[in-house]
């Protein structure tokens, strides 16, 4: 198969970049030491989380590997009730966690700083250390995944996931187990990458005329959901939603017919056998299904199925999972004769409020 | 205009209870001192809301509400941490509140049993004070919206904005002032509801071969989005999804063109200018702008139109913006050739995980 050239082809730098994250997960594990420190001046408490976009994506993993590596409370933190609406809500004796690939996105940077007054222990997690949210925040826990040109975040996102499991692993002690995992996911990943790019570029084209997906996933891969309904967005201008197994049964299983395909990532936790029961309900509705995931081959009727190899650790499982759909969406777009590289309407750093 | 007659026509339970909203809401409001007692018998510290479908919806309204009248931190916690991952997260010290119209819904039951044994005070929200929730909580809160028979859930979601709206003004030693608004919005909506029946109906008949939506909200009112496109799901098969107008810009205004509606809401409060910012976005897209909430008219170039009157407090619109939602729901199902009252694959009593 041949595989577009980087500059000259649709999407070159979106899956230059894609290539790039197990080197870019390497990079970021030589900064352990930056993790252990902050873990170590970081406050007991609620974890407040901030970001928008992927970064958000990347919060909603967070909430797992806060809550099962260190057994804290971490939450995706309403910006707007602090930025927008002023509310007398005490930020102090928590610690925030403030995600921004650029390091400038204003009401992120504005909570931060907010926060920080008023005496939360303020971490930025950005690919900009010399940024102003690096600037503005107590500590900095930098991605080093290198620049990032393309629109469509990738190699960011898979270093925000790395960047806060290893800061709960860290406020955990099990910072050894994750970095050595974290390491093994990296060269799992460079050992897979091919694979994977030729079985998606294998099964896009029938979805070149899809208009919606659902995509769902549980526990730690909800935040794998949400980023791949986001590249099929943002890449191929599918409306794709991302909802829990459970949120499928809870309405949204009414609008499903044959032209709706759904995307159901499996990992092999707590969570896979809600997982199967939700796509057993998708396939019952006529839809096309595409499975994905360490667990893939548990969806037994899926019409098409793109696995990743078995995590050193579950929680790791979402690093690999979300790699079948950034490729698909770039894909798809190709297949679309949409370029990856030029979403339309979109920038890479994002001021919009 | 004509009316569907109740139990003759489709949708016409579905109407029925959207009707008998303002009644709803003032039965609620004579249980008044049960939101008293409970409010002085709550600790102080984090508010844990757990809910599905509609009820996580809710929940989202009650992140503001907690917030800016009590500065409490309310978060929708994740139910699968605790209950099918056994996170070690310690849930004493907090409030739970629990929200389920049937009070029969099997984790979120699961979820409050774990958290009371770990000491956390909990409170069950629910439509049915001798359901299996209020029997395992340590309170109960009635909705007393009377039996909803339609699988779409509109007089218990809006019951319970006013069960949240009305805790957190307890809470904050402001239920008088609270409670006369809500007394407030149950006249203004009985008045405005025939305005917003034949508004609806007559516009949504374009909208019979609409795929997929966009509906946007911020601050109070994303819960009015979640549960606007909830509802288009629902009864109308339409892959409607809710973002914030922040949401918007980093991703999905990528993928809108002019076959893609978006529902505005837009409301007199400090997310106003945001919203106004990404309504334009949406129009620079080509795409079709309704627009709706007590400042639908502030959204200047927007095709369609249906303004709910000004609430007594900005806090308390959200109750009035889901109603042309709810009803235009209901109208494109009818344009459709769908029955409200028979979403497909869907029971009124969610037991799936």
């Amino acid at each position: 198969m041949s595989l577009p050239e980087p500059t000259t082809q649709p999407g070159a730098l979106y899956l230059g970049e894609i290539r790039e994250q197990p080197a870019a997960l390497r990079r970021l594990l030589e900064h352990r030491a930056d993790y252990e420190r902050v873990a170590a001046a970081a406050p007991p408490g609620l974890i407040r989380m901030v970001g928008h976009g992927s970064s958000d994506n990347a919060a909603s993993y967070g909430v797992y590997a806060f809550g099962l590596l260190a057994g804290r409370t971490a939450i995706r933190d309403s910006i707007s009730l602090t930025v927008y609406y002023s509310a007398p809500i005490d930020l102090a004796h928590s610690t925030v966690v403030a995600l921004s690939q650029s390091g400038r996105t204003p009401d992120v940077l504005e909570y931060v700083t907010r926060a920080r007054r008023q005496g939360a222990y303020t971490i930025a997690v950005t690919n900009d250390p010399g940024s102003a949210l690096a600037e503005a925040a107590d500590a900095v826990l930098p991605l080093a995944a290198g620049a990032e040109h393309a629109v469509a975040a990738t190699k960011t996102y898979l270093t925000q996931l790395a960047a806060l499991v290893l800061l709960a692993a860290e406020l955990a002690g099990r910072g050894d187990e994750i970095a050595a995992g974290l390491e093994q996911t990296a060269d799992d990943l460079e050992r897979h990458l091919p694979l994977l790019e030729r079985a998606t570029a294998s099964i896009a084209v029938p979805f070149a005329s899809v208009g919606r997906m659902f995509v769902i996933g549980r526990g730690p891969e909800f935040a794998t959901a949400r980023e791949t309904a986001l590249k099929l967005l943002e890449t191929c201008q599918i409306a794709a939603e991302p909802l829990t197994a459970t949120d499928l049964a809870h309405g949204p299983v009414a609008a499903l017919d044959p032209l709706f395909p759904v995307w159901a990532v499996a990992t092999e936790d707590e969570s896979l056998e809600v997982v199967v029961e939700a796509a057993a309900r998708v396939r019952e509705a006529g839809a096309t299904l595409i499975a994905t995931g360490p667990a893939a081959e548990a969806i037994a009727d899926a019409q098409y199925r793109l696995p990743v190899p078995k995590p050193a650790e579950p929680l790791l499982a979402p690093l690999l999972s979300v790699v079948p759909g950034q490729l698909f969406a770039g894909a798809v777009a190709r297949a679309k004769g949409l370029d990856p590289d030029r979403p339309r309407g979109l920038s890479k750093v994002t001021l919009a409020r």
